[in-house]
C-alpha cells in the first residue's frame, strides 16, 4: 500500500525544548518515525510543511496544505493536524472535492508524552485505508474514522466526539 | 461504534513477573485499557479467554476461540491472538464463514516493553471497521489489514508481510 | 531510612493538560509517586508546598520552604525545586544554617516526559543521603551530589555543571 | 567525578528479541546509555563484562570482575549485577578488601520495561559515590546503600530489604 503523509505540525508533534523550557512544533517527523518503522507493508512519502499550532494556521497555510495534497503521489493521504482547528481545514478541503481518500488525524497529547493516543488515532487512518473507501475527506480519532463534519472536539472534555 | 475483542493472550499481552523473572500472558486485558481508555466512539464488550502463548494453543482453545465468535454481541470483532499461529486459527475461523467482520491482530513485542507496534496494530483493526467491509475474516499486522490468507510471518525478519 | 521530601513544584512535576494545551505544575506529587513505589528501604514523610514554576517564586515562598525544612520530622531532606531559581533558595537555605542534611534536585525535563532524567537526579539525593554526611545544603543534579554554589546551570547546554 | 561502571548483565540489562520472542541479556551496555547521557558531570569508563543472567554466573566469572575491578582506572566502581546471586558476588569480592569504593546495583526489571526501578538504583550508587565514603563492598537497591551483606534479596516479595 501507498500513502501519503502531510504532517503540519500540531499537538501530535510537539516536543520538550528543554533549554526553552516549553513544548514547540518541531518541523521534522520524529513524532512519526516510530509509527513508521512498524508498518513493515507500506511505503510512505512523508511531507513536513507549516509546522505549526492549529491555531496559528492561516489562510495560505491552509492553502499550501490543500496544494501538498493535490500533488501528493498517491491518493491515500493522511493530514496530521492541531486538533484546534481541523474542523476548518478538513472543511475547506472537503469542499474542494478532490478525487483522494483523505484522513485527517492528531493527538490531545503530544507523541512525546502519550504513545498511545496518538499511535492509536494515526493507525485507526492506516486501517481505514485498507479498506476500500470512496474518496472523500474523513477524520480519524478517539475510535472512530468518519466523515470529517461528523467527529467533532467537545472542549471541556478534550475528545473528539461523533455528533449525533 | 461497536466492537467485541475477544483477547487469547499471545506476545501482546506478556508482562514481566519480577518474582519469577519472567514475561507471562495474564489473564487480563490490562494490556489493552490504555488503548480503550481513548477510545471516546467505541462501546466494547471485551472476553479474555484462553490466555495463552499461542504456541501452546490446542484445536479446543481455538474451537473455544469460534464459539466465542458466534456468541459474540457485535458483527465486528477483535481477536487479539499470539503471532506464531495466527495463520493457522485464522484459517480455521475463515473456514467457518461466519457472518462477521472479524480481524485478528496481535504484537512481535509486547504492549508492556512497546506500546508503539501493539498500538499500531490494534487500532488499524478499528480503522478498518470503521469502513464499510464485507464479512470475512481479516488480519490486522504491521501498516495493512487484509484477508487473513495473505498476511505471513516471516519468522527470520519478525515481520507480517504481504505474500506476493 | 527516614526521609522528608519538600515538592515545590517546577519542571520535575510538569504535567500536560490536554484540555488546555499546556503543561501544568500540578500541587501533587504523582511524578514523585513511581520513584517512592520502588524505595522498600526508605520511610518518607512528603510536602507538597508552593506548586510553582520556579520563575514565579516569591520571599514568602521561599520562606514557607525554609519553615517547611525546620518543621521536617527528619534531618534528611530533599527538596524538589524548579531549576531556573534552585541556586537562590538553595543558597539562601544554606545561610540559615540549619543543622540537616538538605539535598536540593529537580530535572530538565519533566517526569512525565523522560523518566530517566528525573529519576536519576532524586535517586542520587538518595543515594548521597545514605553516606554519612555532614549537614549543610547540598545540590543533586547530572551525576553529582555537592554544595549548593558549586553546581550551576548553563542556560545554553541545559545543563548543571560544576563551577570550576 | 571518576566513575568506573563493571557492566555484567542481569535483569538490568534484559532486553526483548522479537525473533526469539524472550528476553536476553545483551553485552552492551544500551540500557545503562539513557542514564549516562544526562551524567555531564561524571567521566565513564564502562567495562561490558560477563554479561550473564547471573544464575548462570560461575566462578569463572567471578574471578573475572574480580579482575576487573581491581584493574578498573578509578577508586569509584559500580558493577551492574543480576540480582539472584549478588548475594554471593559482592561477598567474595568484599572479602578481597579491595582498596576502593566499590557499588553493587541492578533491578528486578529490566530497564526495558521499567526505566524507573533501575534508574533508581543504578542512580543511588552514583550519589553516595558523590559522599566521601570508606573503601569498601556496598550495594545500592531499593532506596538504599548500605554494606553488601547488610541488604537481602526477599524472594517472596522481588524486594532487596535490610536484615534486621
Amino acid at each position: 500500500m501507498k500513502i501519503t503523509v502531510i504532517n503540519t505540525g500540531g499537538t501530535f508533534n510537539k516536543r520538550y525544548n528543554p533549554i526553552k523550557g516549553q513544548l514547540e512544533v518541531p518541523s521534522d517527523s520524529i513524532a512519526l518515525d516510530k509509527i513508521v518503522a512498524s508498518c513493515h507493508n507500506i511505503e510512505f512519502e512523508i511531507k513536513n510543511i507549516v509546522s505549526k499550532d492549529s491555531l496559528d494556521m492561516t489562510d495560505s497555510d491552509r492553502e499550501e496544505i490543500c496544494e501538498a495534497i493535490k500533488s501528493s503521489k498517491n491518493d491515500k493521504v493522511i493530514i496530521i493536524h492541531g486538533t484546534d482547528t481541523v474542523h476548518l481545514t478538513s472543511k475547506l478541503i472537503k469542499e474542494k472535492q478532490i478525487e483522494k481518500q483523505i484522513v485527517f488525524t492528531g493527538a490531545m497529547v503530544p507523541m512525546s508524552i502519550d504513545t498511545v493516543e496518538a499511535t492509536m488515532n494515526f493507525s485507526q487512518a492506516l486501517g481505514f485505508l485498507s479498506a476500500k473507501v470512496e474518496n472523500g475527506t474523513y477524520i480519524a480519532m478517539h475510535g472512530v474514522v468518519v466523515d470529517c463534519l461528523k467527529l467533532v472536539k467537545n472542549r471541556e472534555l478534550g475528545q473528539f466526539l461523533i455528533q449525533k
